[in-house]
């Protein structure tokens, strides 16, 4: 769906398919967080101001542009799998199986939600300081990413019907949620203190 | 912007250009909330179960699509306030009224996130329940589009030298922010009751 206009992206979104939906929008999101946390590394790299940084900037702005393209991916990965979910009940078949799917997509993307906050940590703390507003737009994005995959996580343990798996799930996504917190909390601090 | 693909769009946030930044990704992610919301209406109209709210759905529906449409003018509008205010600050003229220009469209951004927090918490209590994580991800990035669009205020109003209007734009935010994050523990509230 990347090639997709803006445009016309948000308008499937819109229409009467479920898919894309909210998973999709998470990981969206979570790609607008790792191009803005990029551009934060792209406006620091050249300045005299900001040489002693300008190689683990260039690090950073690599391992971004990477979780950048991995939440692409999960853009359309997201709705495949719902997809699925839908196709299995209508056949009545397979249905557990496909909605383990829809629960391991989104937990990628709150994954990768959670490396982005911490490379954001370093980012706000190097980074060139008149973009600091684009860094804390990036924690606050990858934050709302963490936050919308976990919702479509939940609603697709809901009516899974392996217990343990969902027990393990749901203690997973609770020390998730902590790492999350920290990690945005964390940007934040220096956020403000340059704003 | 609205026209480029996606795959585009992002890689122009993530490039060396300031513009867009995070001020379009508030818009941005405004639009998305938006075009949610409206899909949840569209999920809801039309189904048997959900008849004697159809009407109040496509009222929904279309003020939605309204704030949508806004929330996508204001990606534009951010980009361009914003590359006024580098060419005021590059000819060293008119910097202050660039900068009140780049602080009252992010609190444009912001205004559209409470209006469609508000929309949103009919929505959920209305709207298919099938759909109420879609409901809460448009809750979640339209706090995203909040907070990130309050972001942008601060850093403008920060150099700005008329302090009556940057102590007016301060209160006006910080009304803002309790209404906002009243609206949207309203929707999450009915996003949890149903997860």
């Amino acid at each position: 769906m990347m090639e997709e206009s803006v445009k016309e992206f948000i308008d499937k979104v819109a229409s009467s398919s479920p898919t894309p939906g909210g998973g999709s929008i998470a990981a969206l999101a979570g790609a607008m967080a790792g191009s803005l946390a990029e551009m934060v590394c792209n406006l620091t790299i050249g300045k005299k101001k900001y040489a002693d940084v300008e190689e683990d900037m260039k690090i950073l702005r690599k391992k971004c542009e990477g979780i950048r393209k991995r939440f692409m991916e999960l853009v359309d990965e997201d709705a495949a799998a719902f997809d699925k979910v839908m196709e299995a009940f209508k056949k009545k078949e397979g249905i557990q199986n496909a909605l383990k799917l829809a629960a391991e997509v989104p937990l990628d993307t709150a994954r990768e939600s959670i490396s982005l906050l911490h490379l954001l940590k370093e980012i706000a703390e190097k980074g060139n300081k008149n973009s600091i507003s684009d860094a804390g737009v990036a924690a606050l994005m990858a934050q709302a990413s963490f936050n919308s995959a976990i919702l479509n996580v939940r609603i697709n343990l809901k009516e899974m019907e392996d217990m343990d798996y969902r027990k393990r799930k749901e203690n997973e996504m609770a020390e998730m949620k902590d790492e999350m917190e920290n990690g945005f909390d964390e940007v934040m601090e220096i956020v403000e203190r340059w704003l």
